[in-house]
């Protein structure tokens, strides 16, 4: 289980190898949410989220005998270019396994940071023999987006960063929402400011339809959704919360937050007209909670955790159409 | 004139008033620069520019007696808006002179930001006269954009942090590319950088036709742009080096670079796809010198500042319809 002290340990690995990112805020978004808001611009992250953070954690924290064999990964998305990136930073090999559908993009940029890119087909092969096939003879590690302990710690030093930075502006009582998907990032949050920022409650936010983890803190077990895909906030849709995760959340986070995805594509836009930040939709779940939400929201000052920025030009471009200023 | 000492008494002002922005970087765009490329992203500052800091500067270091009686400015774009914010956070008047065919949002930022909006008529009326009138009884002090010594050591606090971020990063030997207009940014950041990281030399950024600093460090003296509008990197199309400005400039900068529009529009699509923040074409000139004049450029190393993001929607949607990757 992961604890504090594997946080901060994270932290001193992390040193110089993450982004420090910056805690954002403009008073035309303060008066949209009728309250101080600050944005974590996560997005700023290397390879454009916080999943760099895990990915490095985890790797830089195996036997260097391990390490040395290379790690490998299920991921389309973030935590495959996180995995990457971490991985080619320290000389190894990855191995990333990629449904054949994902866009061409993303297994191009995924490609291009140095890693191997397995395709499997979803609808006739099963992932895990595909992966156990790969790795008959080589040893790889397996690196999980969220159920790993120096996942939790590595995305866990974002929250060491939101309590200096919200101390140094003089925040201390202050909802502090994260977008949720597996929980690596809000349970490694939330061990952060327990000790660092008690005053900061960390709260959810998903999408709609995919509310698993809100549910889950109401019931106090593991909830699953019904629905697997159809959401633009695609970085966040995970079923339910992680096995190692949920124990962390349910004791220190909550309530959760449910926006919509219209909610999601103004507050891109909003992040863009006023921050000047790049944010993709599941990225912009607790922004939309922060902006659209405040009547669930009773402290003074409130922090919302833009996650990523890995976003479609086509989406973001059609975010731009229906939402923003005209000139 | 403005010295290092000067520079360094803003960085103490400007402590917890101004952002501290991120050095960025992305492996994509250090390959297209064909050099480790570093990202100064100072449209992450306050009201979207750097502008903030001058002008944070220039109001903390006026007498309190002066300051009391509040500031006046000419601007319709990011000078305004940082006078503006820099005056509500010290609870003092501004006063901004535009003139009224100036786009309605940015009269309406700059109100919003507390500031009292004059306008006038290009045609009609002489802005100078217009202060005068307004400013009869009212004892404002000017803000001027860039000839004033304390707004050119507070854009040079820009350039105390890239010293130490990239030494942070291993950087001691790097062109340090800066998007120059009247060059108080410029001639800020050469400052700081003499003392602090004198391996990086400042090397000014202008867009085709607008390019009076590149053609004043050759000819060793002030010269003009023949154009004054017409360009979409509106924010540094001054027709000249300043008075204050140049000295400094030509003393420690040079030579300069000139980029084309179609360069800063695809900058600013690289920008949004890899480093996740959004820059204005005139603050993408930088960025689009590293990535696109690389031979003019010997160092192994290369800083860019992204000096603003202050870019109107409809631009930024002409950029990315022409340039950026396809899904």
């Amino acid at each position: 289980m992961t604890n504090i002290a594997m946080v901060e340990a994270a932290a001193k690995r992390l040193a110089g190898k993450a982004q420090r990112t910056p805690l954002l805020s403009s008073p035309f978004l303060d008066k949209i949410a009728r309250r101080r808001l600050f944005v974590k611009a996560e997005c700023l992250q290397h390879t454009g989220s916080f999943k760099f953070r895990g990915a490095w954690s985890a790797i830089s924290a195996l036997p260097e005998e391990d390490r040395a064999k290379g790690v490998i990964a299920f991921s389309s998305g973030n935590h495959a270019q996180g995995v990457a990136m971490a991985a080619q930073r320290h000389g190894i090999a990855s191995v990333i396994i990629m449904p054949s559908d994902a866009p061409t993009i993303k297994i191009e940029n995924t490609r291009a940071l140095g890693a191997e890119v397995v395709l499997y087909d979803r609808d006739r092969e099963n992932r895990a023999e595909v992966a156990a096939q790969v790795n008959m003879d080589r040893g790889l590690t397996l690196i999980k987006p969220f159920d790993n302990a120096y996942v939790i710690a590595g995305q866990g030093t974002t929250g060491l960063e939101i309590a200096e930075q919200a101390r140094s502006k003089g925040v201390e009582d202050a909802d502090t929402l994260v977008c949720c998907g597996g929980g690596g990032l809000t349970s490694g949050i939330a061990l952060a400011l327990e000790k660092h920022a008690p005053g900061l409650r960390v709260r959810p936010c998903e999408p709609e339809h995919f509310d698993d983890v809100t549910r889950s803190l109401l019931s106090g077990r593991i909830e699953v959704n019904k629905r697997t895909s159809g959401s633009l906030c695609d970085a966040i849709i995970t079923p339910s919360p992680g096995e190692m995760t949920f124990p962390i959340l349910n004791r220190l986070c909550g309530p959760g937050i449910v926006v919509s995805e219209e909610e999601c594509l103004h507050a891109m836009v909003l992040a863009f007209e006023r921050l000047k930040i790049v944010v993709e939709p599941g990225g912009a779940a607790a922004l939309a909670a922060a902006l659209f939400h405040g009547d669930r929201i009773k402290t003074d000052d409130v922090i919302a955790v833009a996650t990523g920025g890995n976003v479609d030009k086509s989406i973001f471009q059609q975010a731009l159409q229906r939402f923003g200023e005209t000139e």
